[in-house]
C-alpha cells in the first residue's frame, strides 16, 4: 500500500462527552437529567460530523469500491492474508517495522481526516492501544468507501485488524505504544458496540464523583473526593452507581484493569511469601452451622451481624471469617496455613470502609511464642508492598495519575514499627491532638484515634505501616490469648497503614479449660450452641499454641494507594444496596 | 545418658481398638452399642496395663527423683536446654546422628518396657513420625518416675521433647523415619489430649466404611465400599459420621493429609500452568441478585437449585457458578481469566457425587476458534495429573495402601483423545453393552453411558481422559454457540476421567442478537429480571469470542485416586444433612 500523506496529525479530538453528576452542586435529578441530555446531545453532534465526513468522503469517492473482500463485519466468510503475525502490542519493537501484523482489540477513538484517510486507536488490554491510520490508495485495496467505513464504526466495537507496522514522524501522544503505528490494509468488526454507549472510556477512566449506592450527593460517612489537576476539560466524572451499572466500560477503564492487575498481584505475593514457609492454602467455606454466628456474635458488641439461610429445613449461615477452620487445620495437624476466601458481613453500614462480602487472606500457624505470626504477618506484608513497588510500578502510576496518593512510606528493613498499645495511647496523650489527651490504656480506640496515631507514627518513625500489639482484654474476644504476665493485656495485636487498620489477629487460647475459664468471664456461655462445638476442637486431642491473623484484601489495596473507597478496590463492590453485578 | 539395652524391641503393640460399624452386616443402632463398647473395653484394658506397668515401675524405683525438671506437664517455668537444634523429620539425616535436637509433636503410640523403659512414637505431620525411646539410667536425668510418666501421657497429647539422634539396630517398621531414632532427655506435654479418643489414628487412616449422612447401610446411590487386603486385624472402620463428629482426629490421618495435600497440588498446578499463559486470576462473588438463579434455572431441567437468603429487604442468591462474572471480565477487556472459587447447590442429593458447596476451578477466554480453549482445558487437566504424579508420589502411594486404585492412564503428548459426541454414541452403539445398541446422537448421555464409553475407550485408546466435544443443541444450555455448519450441535464440551465428568464448558454466544434469538428457540424470555442484565453484558459494547470451562475440584481429586465418595476429596464436606464442622 501507499504511504498516507507525510505527517498526519494525530486524532486531538476529545472522545464524545459523557454525562455525568457534580455531585457537590447540583441536585440528583437534575444531575441525572443533564447528564442524560449532554450525552446526547455529544453523540449527536459526533454523528453529525461523522454523517458529514462520510457524505464527503461518497462524493468524492471513486463510484466503484475494489476493496469490499477487506473490510466490513466480521461473517464466517471473512478471509484474512494468513500471513500476518499476531502480536501483542506490549511487545511491539523494532522488528516488526515494516511486517505485516495482526490486531485484535477495541476502537477507543477515531477521525476521519478528509474523504481519504481515518485515524483509529485501537486497544488491547488495560491502556495499551496503538495508532491505526487507513488511506484510500490508488490501486483500490484501500478504497474511499473503506476508510469512511472505519471512520463509522461505533467506539468500544471489538475488531480485526491488518496493517503494517510503522514508525511515525512524531511520537502518538494519544497512544501507550507511542513509537509505532500501523496501517490498516484490512478491517473487520468482530463486534459491534451500541451506537451510544452507556459510559465512555473516557468518563470510565475519570475519578469517581460518589461512591454512595443512592446517586444522593455525598454524605456523612461517605468521603468527598477532592481530587484536582488531573481533569481533562469536558469530561465529567461518573458515579460509582454509572459505573456499575456500566459494568463492562468500567472494566475496561485502563485505571479499574490497574488497580484489579495490582488486586491480583496482593493475592500472589501473599500466597507466594507464604508457600516459601512452609504454609499449606487450606479451602475454607463459606456456608456454616451456627457456630461461626456465635464466635463472631459472642465476641462482637453490635451482634452478630450474620447472613442466615433457610438450608434443608434447618438455617445455615455465611462465614464471618475463616478462624473456625484454620484452628481445625492446626488442631488437625498442619502446622502452618493460610486461606483466601470470601467473608462475609450482614452490617447494614454505607461506608467508603465497609463491604458485605469482601476477600479475607487468613493464616494460622503453631507457634512457641506468638511474636513469631507477627514476624510472618509483617514479613508477607512488607512482602506485598515491596513486591508491588516493584511488579506494579506501571499500574500504580496508572492508578495515580487518576487517583493522586503519595507513595507508602515503608521502614527499612530491621526498622519495622512495633507499639504496644498502650505505647500507642501514651504517644496520643503526649502529642496528639487535644481531645486524645486522656485516653486510656484499656479501652478500644476509635477510628478517629487510630488516623491521629497513624499520622503521629509518621511523623515520628518515617513508615506508614506499624503494628500495635498487646489490645487491652476488654477490646479483644473469648479466645484471644491473654499476656501471662499481664492479664490486662492480651497477645493480640493490629496492623495499619495510613492509620487504617489492615490487619487483625493473636494468639488464640488452645486449651479447652483456659478457654472456658475466659468465655466465663467474659459472660459467654461455653456449651451453648455454636460455641461448644468450638470448644470441642481442642478438647478432641491436644492441640499445640497458635497464632494468626485476617487481612482485609479491598483494604490493603485500597489504603495502599489510598484510593477513596475500598468499593473501587473490589470486583465487585456488594453493599447493603447493590447485589449486582 | 547411658545407651539403652542393646535391641529393644520396636513396639508392636496395636493401638486401643475405636469402635465403628460393620455397616453391612449390622444394624445401625447395635453397631453403635458396640462400637462404643468395644471402645470402652479397649481403653479400660489399655489403662489396666498400663496401672501394672506404672506399680510395677514405682515398686522398683529409687524413691527420690532426680529428673523432675526434664519432663511433665509445660509450664511457663518449663526450662529446655536451648542447645537443641528444632529439626523436621522429614529433614533428619547422618549429620544428626549423636546431636541433640528437639522435637514438638503428638504421641501417636507408646509402650513401656518393664519399668525401666518406654517406647513412644512421635508424630509430626502426615505420616511423619520417628520413634523415641526413653530409659532410666544410672545418673537419674532419665528417672525411672519420668518413664513411667512418659508412659502414661494418652495418646494424640501435643509434647515438646529433647532428645539425642541415633541409629535404631534395626529399621523401625512402624514409623516412617525407620533409620534413626531419638533418646530422650526431656518430656513435656504441651497440650495434653483427653484420656479417650473419640477416634483413634489408626481407625481415622482406615478406609472410611460408609458415606450415608445418616448411619444408615449403604443404600442406592451410596456406593459400598470393597476394599480388602489392606485391613489390619482389630481396626474397624469408622463411618462418615464419626469422622466428622470427630474432625481433628479425622484431619491428623495420614490418608487424609495426603489427599488434602494432593487437593492443594491440583490447585496450584492449574494456577501455575494458567498463569505461565497469561491467565488472569478474578475474585468472583458468592452472594448475587436473581441473575444467577435464572441462568442456570432457566438452563436447567430440574429447576433451579439455588439457595436464596435475606438480604436487607430483598433476596440474595448463593453463585451456582462463576459464569457470570467470567463473561463480564471477558466483555470489559480482560484476554484471559481464571477463578478458583466456592459454588453452590441447594440440591436435595444424598450422593458419593454431590455436595452443596464445592470448589470450582473456572476459566474463560477470548478466542478465534473454540478449540484454542479446548487445547488449554485440555492442557491444564494434563499438568494436573502428571504434575501430581512427579510432586505427589509419596501422598498418592499413601492414598492407595488405604484406597487402592489403578494408576490414571494418561495419553501420549500429541494423542490425546477427543470425540465428538457423536462418535462416542457411535462407539456405544457397536461396542458397547447390549442396552446402548440403540442410543441417540440427539439426547444427553446418562450416567451409565458416560461409564460404559469411559471403559471403552480405555480399552480402545489406552487412556482414562479424553475429551467428548459437539453435544446435542437440546442438551446444551441458552448461552451456547451453535456449530455454524450444523446447528444441531454446539460448541461444547465434557471432559471426562475413568468415565466420570469432570469439567464442562463451551462457546459461549458473544453476540445479543443471536444470544436472544437461542434464547427465544429455548423458550426463554430475554427480558425477564435476571436474563436482562445477562444479556445486557453483550449489549454494552462489543464482546469478542470466547470460551471456558468449569472443573470441579473435588471430583478431580477423588476420581483420579479413585476414591469412593467426592466427600473424602473435600475438606469438609456440606450435604443436605451436614453444615458442621
Amino acid at each position: 500500500m501507499s504511504e498516507p500523506a507525510a505527517t498526519p496529525t494525530p486524532p486531538t479530538a476529545e472522545p464524545p462527552v459523557e454525562g455525568g453528576e457534580d455531585g457537590a452542586s447540583t441536585s440528583k435529578k437534575a444531575a441525572k437529567k443533564a447528564e442524560a441530555k449532554a450525552k446526547k446531545e455529544a453523540e449527536k453532534a459526533r454523528r453529525a460530523a461523522e454523517r458529514a465526513a462520510a457524505t464527503a468522503a461518497q462524493t468524492s469517492a471513486a463510484s466503484e469500491d475494489h476493496a469490499t473482500e477487506n473490510y466490513g463485519n466480521e461473517t464466517p466468510d471473512t478471509k484474512l492474508s494468513g500471513d500476518a503475525a499476531e502480536i501483542s502490542l506490549e511487545k511491539i519493537g523494532e522488528e516488526h517495522v515494516g511486517k505485516k501484523v495482526l490486531l485484535r482489540g477495541w476502537i477507543q477513538n477515531s477521525r476521519m481526516q478528509g474523504a481519504k484517510m481515518v485515524f483509529v486507536e485501537i486497544r488491547e488490554r488495560g491502556n495499551w492501544a496503538i495508532q491505526g491510520i487507513a488511506a484510500a490508495n490508488a490501486e483500490g485495496t484501500v478504497s474511499r468507501q473503506m476508510v469512511k467505513w472505519i471512520g463509522s464504526v461505533n467506539l468500544e466495537s471489538f475488531v480485526i485488524v491488518e496493517a503494517t507496522v510503522q514508525k511515525p514522524l512524531e511520537p502518538v501522544k494519544a497512544c501507550r505504544v507511542s513509537g509505532y503505528e500501523v496501517h490498516i490494509t484490512k478491517f473487520f468488526v468482530h463486534a459491534a458496540a451500541p451506537q451510544i454507549l452507556g459510559m465512555t472510556l473516557a468518563a470510565a477512566n475519570r475519578p469517581i464523583a460518589n461512591f454512595s449506592d443512592e446517586q444522593a450527593p455525598a454524605e456523612e460517612g461517605v468521603e468527598k473526593l477532592s481530587i484536582s489537576g488531573a481533569e481533562p476539560a469536558g469530561i465529567p466524572a461518573a458515579t460509582m452507581l454509572t459505573h456499575l451499572d456500566n459494568i463492562v466500560m468500567h472494566k475496561r477503564a485502563p485505571v479499574q484493569q490497574a488497580i484489579a492487575d495490582i488486586r491480583i498481584e496482593v493475592k500472589e505475593l501473599f500466597r507466594e511469601y507464604l508457600r516459601q514457609r512452609g504454609f499449606k492454602e487450606i479451602i475454607v467455606l463459606a456456608t456454616f452451622a451456627n457456630l461461626d454466628d456465635s464466635l463472631i456474635g459472642a465476641a462482637s458488641e453490635g451482634g452478630a451481624n450474620v447472613f442466615r439461610l433457610p438450608y434443608f429445613g434447618t438455617e445455615a449461615f455465611l462465614a464471618q471469617s475463616p478462624q473456625f477452620y484454620k484452628q481445625i487445620e492446626i488442631a488437625g495437624g498442619r502446622k502452618r496455613v493460610f486461606s483466601i476466601a470470601p467473608v462475609f458481613r450482614a452490617e447494614n453500614s454505607n461506608t467508603p470502609r465497609h463491604m458485605t462480602e469482601f476477600t479475607g487472606l487468613d493464616l494460622e500457624m503453631e507457634i512457641c511464642d506468638y511474636r513469631e505470626a507477627i514476624d510472618v504477618l509483617e514479613g508477607v506484608l512488607l512482602h506485598i508492598f515491596r513486591g508491588l513497588k516493584e511488579r506494579c510500578a506501571a499500574e500504580i502510576e496508572l492508578v495515580r495519575s487518576v487517583y493522586p496518593s503519595e507513595e507508602l512510606l515503608l521502614p527499612e528493613p530491621g526498622k519495622e514499627v512495633r507499639l504496644t498499645f498502650a505505647e500507642g495511647q501514651a504517644l496520643l496523650r503526649a502529642e496528639g491532638p487535644e481531645e486524645f489527651r486522656t485516653v486510656s490504656d484499656d479501652e478500644d480506640m476509635s477510628t478517629a484515634q487510630e488516623k491521629a496515631l497513624g499520622a503521629l507514627v509518621r511523623e515520628k518513625y518515617k513508615t506508614d505501616f506499624y503494628v500495635l500489639d498487646k489490645f487491652p482484654e476488654g477490646a479483644r474476644p473469648f479466645y484471644a490469648k491473654e499476656d501471662p504476665s499481664n492479664p490486662k493485656v492480651t497477645q493480640a495485636y493490629d496492623f495499619f497503614i495510613r492509620g487504617q487498620e489492615v490487619l487483625s489477629g493473636g494468639q488464640r487460647i488452645n486449651d479447652p479449660v483456659e478457654l472456658e475459664a475466659r468465655m466465663r468471664k467474659k459472660g459467654v456461655d461455653p456449651n451453648s450452641p455454636g460455641l461448644k462445638e468450638y470448644v470441642d476442637i481442642f478438647r478432641q486431642a491436644g492441640c499445640p499454641s497458635h497464632a494468626g491473623g485476617g487481612i482485609g484484601l479491598d483494604r490493603v489495596v485500597a489504603w495502599t494507594l489510598n484510593l477513596p473507597s475500598v468499593h473501587l478496590a473490589s470486583y465487585y463492590p456488594r453493599t447493603p444496596k447493590r447485589l449486582t453485578p
